[in-house]
């Protein structure tokens, strides 16, 4: 712990540095303060012209009511540096948390949504430090940098007209990262509350509980909701876990049907007893709906405690890359590009059949290395030498190269396919777009496990597959995600990132910039999901699948964080208020778990003696699933509908702020 | 036609009889006018002490800030008669507009929440009989009726204390219900409104097209969306009569799989061609999702029209028969009982159980009769002589006996378990009320159907039997519905119902009192729905359901226009905004649909030999069978999901109104 120690030691917060310097001068006085707090590093090319820094800067500087972004703004070093250094005043952080519809704690306690013409009477308005957590103020100069929206066409200074002219109402940010003006834009660390954050968070001993709100404050409400579900589901993972051993250890039902093999002759390990194969399948379908739904409640009490209960990103600024002809929004009546709702939805529906050839693909490739697999064996075992082994190896070897080929072929489509499906707000890109990388990294993962459980029928080679991914899996997450990171750290970029006490303040934003920058938690979602796929899936084949993931996610919590703290650039996203269109995929697995439960039951071994012993015919014993399988899928059906979506509380609340908006509304149209 | 046009000619309209008399003098400027609308009238027990009679006239007339209810009474003839008449004052009027929510077209021509502070921006604020409709004006009446509740303990004049003592709080008009001096309280009709209603409604010969709006004026939103989804539905009927009969005039796939029967050596009727029920099922599973989304569009439309789009019932006084310890309502903070949500929770799920076991007890009577009739059939053909022919009819009679006597007690059951769960909103009482008789009554209906497809998988009788319902059903709904009233209103109640023109016109309102009081929309909606499972479920059996329930549905306006307006005393009904827990019914109707429809398909004799011939094994059919039933099922939820519940319009309206009322809220806490 002694690289971590060492860099992680008090270093003076961001707020004290860069004092006073070549910071905008605010005008609006209560926004002038001594120390202006580095926010965000613009990282421009290094060749880009002085004129053209200079038109950023004043544009970024400029009041709202001139076209500007209202922030204070920092040139670096010198004026001529390849890089910015943003901040957000008073009054733009306020007016902004307003536009978000950000929820703040009230005079009397309560959570209200924020407005800004009553911001006395909310409480810490004075310490905009408190008032406003590090990553909202992040956030405000980030929303801030994406309105900026040309006024009227025109080029931009220093650029040649060649490389694109500025139309009106386009997004400024944008079109300079396009012409490649703009590099990149990096939040911020703050290292004294990063020390702190990784104090509470992983350097102690402690095996679950995480500073939640800590993470909120530093990361944002995205992360936050990402730990959070970290957290809870390896909780909920505990009970399965539980029945699992039981299970493994006393198998409760009589021997005999364990030790039955299929008809086929094929050796068939001992399988779990009927009852106890009954008692998994029944368990984990009840589990998965009530973990679904008491996360529901729980994401409601934290959006609200965060304030993000009702986000109103439809009143705010549409997102940079929404583009179409000049309108006004018809509720706000700002003027924004207005993009036609029914193409929209047209281009929506017409990403569905793109996403479908892809998943073909996948299907396709797995189907050709099927066949090639075969057809090597056959040709090895009628006329091999030893000349003809590395051909064994051949089809293998190609479906690795055509599935990742593929995937990242894929990856870039996705991405091209929403940006053209044109959004308005960030978190319907984001569904959209998770949505389409998640069908396609699901359906890789697990296309050659349902090809072995519904179509082979073979549920022994299941249960080998099945353990030795869990196996493997976990080697090579424990490899690359503790291993891997701590050992770079520790050696490889000790020169690069490492602070040295004697480097000016900018120097030390500067290293930021050199660090990776954060992969997103895409990668964390589908681990979760994929490890609760294995899990609800096929847990009546593996029973102790519990005990492993609870094994893995415990250090995963740890990693995870050691990973979002030390090694990326800090994250930065919009406010959230769930975990997105991850609640319905979660969902959605419990579902089909039911599916697949019903029928790996009724393949399994010692099912299939029971009906033989009990003279039910093969038609009776699947027509028993299928009806086992819709009761069951509407039972769970009426446990999602009869469990509130949100504490009564907080409905209250809700309902309170409504009933209080419309009366107040009422009261307004009387005095005008 | 002769007595119609005699009945519905020109007669004074309501507003103008009991001209000033006895009428209560309103103390508000405003609310003084010349012509008082007798709107309600309260029947009142024969044996009632005049004492009681004066207070309650004095708790109706007096100020709500005096715990009364604001009302104009008219005590009728003499004040010791047993009738109360009642209107209601301008103020009352729109004071109950705005706490039930109402949206009313404003100065803009907008719908907006009405408020009473800004009356005077809304358009016909001066005319109460042009702002509000017939049927709101006799809600708020009701309404404030049921909210009058006692400020103490206390006895009521001329009711001796063993009858009851008026606990605080407590609901007057309940409480005098209970005791048996209110008798009953009857809405009014207006003859001509009612007069003209009923020109344009069902006197002329126009096949579809009825006069919505008028209909909602006169019988309120309650009335007018069952009418509106009659109309809705019976559109909806054509494309699939019209498939139909394609289908049954040229089948067009080949013929000798519609000839080949089944290999029990029964006899079959020609089905319909393999294709030609694929067809047919696929189609009608499209259709039921496309008509049951279309409906939720075209209700948010009509809801807006109708101003009721977003009721706020939750901050509107509870129903009269909510009980409960006294509180505050934690929104608006007025006094009213308060129940634990826990504990009423907790009643509503131990409703289930009790629903449960009466849908057994249809169940096993089912079943009995089944054995019993089977066994008479045994006996008298083993040992029968003309003297056990009658005991062939035994089981049949006491099944029906059973059936009826069980349906009644359900009936009290039903209303009773409804009661108890203590619901506090109107609309959720009706929901949990409507469920649970509809499961019975569909129960009830389709258990036999259900057993013979599923249990006896008899096609043949399952086609028999649905072909002789539908006739069946058709000709007693022509029986019962057109030609018993039309006799009944020509001939015999012509000399209690027919108003004498030298009547006076408290004699006339009286004479409202003898009809019948309207049996509520229930019948009608079961009678659609079961049409509906007829259609829905067993469709690929017989292909012409479609056209005979158009036949039907045509003449079902007509003749349920024609009771309504003539037979019953005039519904009154607080406004709603949708048809309530019929929507979900007929959407659950169209998931099970799909899994009778599979089921069906996999028994036909066609696809049983396309099988057969094909060299399917039945194992595969029927796992085809339940691949197919679980895409369509998916694929009628994404269809269901893609489809928005709004039209947009009407989304836009909403949200630009919470968005208005959020700022207002904002600018109202500044200014506090």
């Amino acid at each position: 712990m002694t690289t971590q120690g060492e860099l992680l030691s008090p270093t003076p917060g961001l707020a004290e540095v860069l004092k006073g310097g070549s910071w905008t001068q605010p005008t609006c006085p209560c926004c002038c303060s001594k120390n202006v707090e580095p926010l965000l590093l613009v990282q421009l090319a290094d060749s880009v012209d002085p004129v053209t820094k200079k038109w950023i800067i004043s544009r970024l500087e400029a009041p709202v009511r001139d076209g500007g972004a209202a922030l204070l703004v920092h040139s670096g070093e010198d004026d001529a540096g390849n890089v910015v250094i943003l901040s957000a005043p008073r009054c733009t952080q306020l007016r902004v948390t307003e536009d978000l519809g950000m929820w703040k704690p009230y005079k009397d306690g309560n959570m209200v949504a924020f407005s800004y013409d009553d911001r006395n009477s909310f409480r810490n308005i004075d310490d905009m430090q408190v008032f406003l957590t590090l990553a909202e103020r992040q956030h405000v100069v980030k929303y801030q940098l994406g309105s900026l929206r040309a006024k009227k066409d025109r080029t931009i200074p220093g650029v040649p007209e060649s490389r694109g002219v500025l139309l009106a109402r386009e997004s400024i940010f944008r079109k300079l990262e396009k012409v490649g003006v703009i590099k990149t834009v990096i939040a911020l660390h703050d290292q004294r509350q990063l020390a702190d954050l990784a104090k509470a968070w992983y350097s102690g001993w402690q095996l679950l509980g995480q500073p939640l709100d800590s993470i909120q404050a530093y990361f944002g409400t995205t992360v936050a909701f990402y730990f959070s579900f970290l957290d809870f589901y390896t909780w909920a993972l505990v009970p399965p876990a539980i029945l699992g051993v039981v299970l493994t250890l006393f198998p409760f039902a009589s021997g005999t049907a364990a030790k039955a093999s299929g008809g086929e002759g094929k050796e068939e390990e001992p399988g779990l007893p009927v009852s106890g194969l009954m008692v998994q399948a029944m368990f984990s379908m009840l589990w998965s709906t009530l973990v679904m739904e008491l996360w529901k409640r729980r994401t409601a009490a934290l959006s609200y405690r965060w304030g993000t209960p009702l986000l109103n990103e439809r009143y705010a600024e549409p997102r940079p890359g929404y583009t179409g002809p000049m309108g006004r929004n018809p509720i706000t009546g700002r003027p924004e590009p207005r993009f036609s709702e029914w193409e929209h939805k047209l281009r929506v529906g017409l990403s569905v059949p793109v996403v479908g050839f892809f998943l073909g693909l996948v299907a396709l490739g797995m189907a050709a290395f099927y066949h090639f697999e075969a057809a090597a064996r056959d040709f090895h075992k009628s006329e091999g030498t030893w000349l003809s082994v590395p051909l064994l190896y051949v089809p293998s070897l190609a479906h690795i190269l055509y599935t990742n080929m593929l995937g990242s072929l894929y990856g870039n489509v996705a991405l091209g396919l929403t940006e053209w499906e044109n959004h308005r707000d960030e978190s319907s890109f984001q569904n959209h777009h998770t949505t389409k990388v998640l069908l396609f990294s699901f359906f890789n993962c697990f296309a050659v496990l349902f090809h072995i459980a519904f179509i082979k029928e073979d549920l022994a080679l299941l249960r080998k597959r099945l353990a030795s991914l869990l196996i493997v899996t976990q080697l090579v997450n424990q490899c690359t995600e503790v291993l891997v990171p701590y050992l770079v750290d520790t050696f490889l970029s000790d020169g690069a990132k490492k602070p040295k006490e004697d480097d000016p303040e900018e120097d030390r934003i500067r290293a930021q910039g050199r660090l990776p920058p954060f992969p997103g938690l895409f990668p964390e979602y589908i681990e979760l999901l994929v490890q609760y796929g294995y899990l609800s899936l096929f847990s009546c084949v593996y029973p102790l699948t519990a005990v492993l993931l609870l094994i893995n996610n415990v250090t995963e919590i740890r990693t995870d964080a050691f990973k979002i703290c030390r090694l990326f650039r800090k994250p930065s996203s919009a406010p959230v208020s769930d975990i997105g269109v991850w609640q319905p995929a979660f969902e959605v697995l419990g579902f089909v778990s039911v599916i697949s439960n019903c029928w790996l039951l009724l393949l399994s071994p010692g099912v299939r003696q029971f009906c033989q012993e009990g003279g039910f015919s093969s038609r009776n014993a699947l027509l028993f699933a299928i009806l086992v399988e819709h009761v069951l899928i509407f039972g769970k059906m009426i446990l999602a509908f009869v469990i509130p979506d949100e504490p009564a509380w907080i409905s209250l609340k809700k309902q309170e702020f409504e009933f209080r908006s419309m009366q107040a509304f009422n009261q307004q149209k009387l005095q005008r």
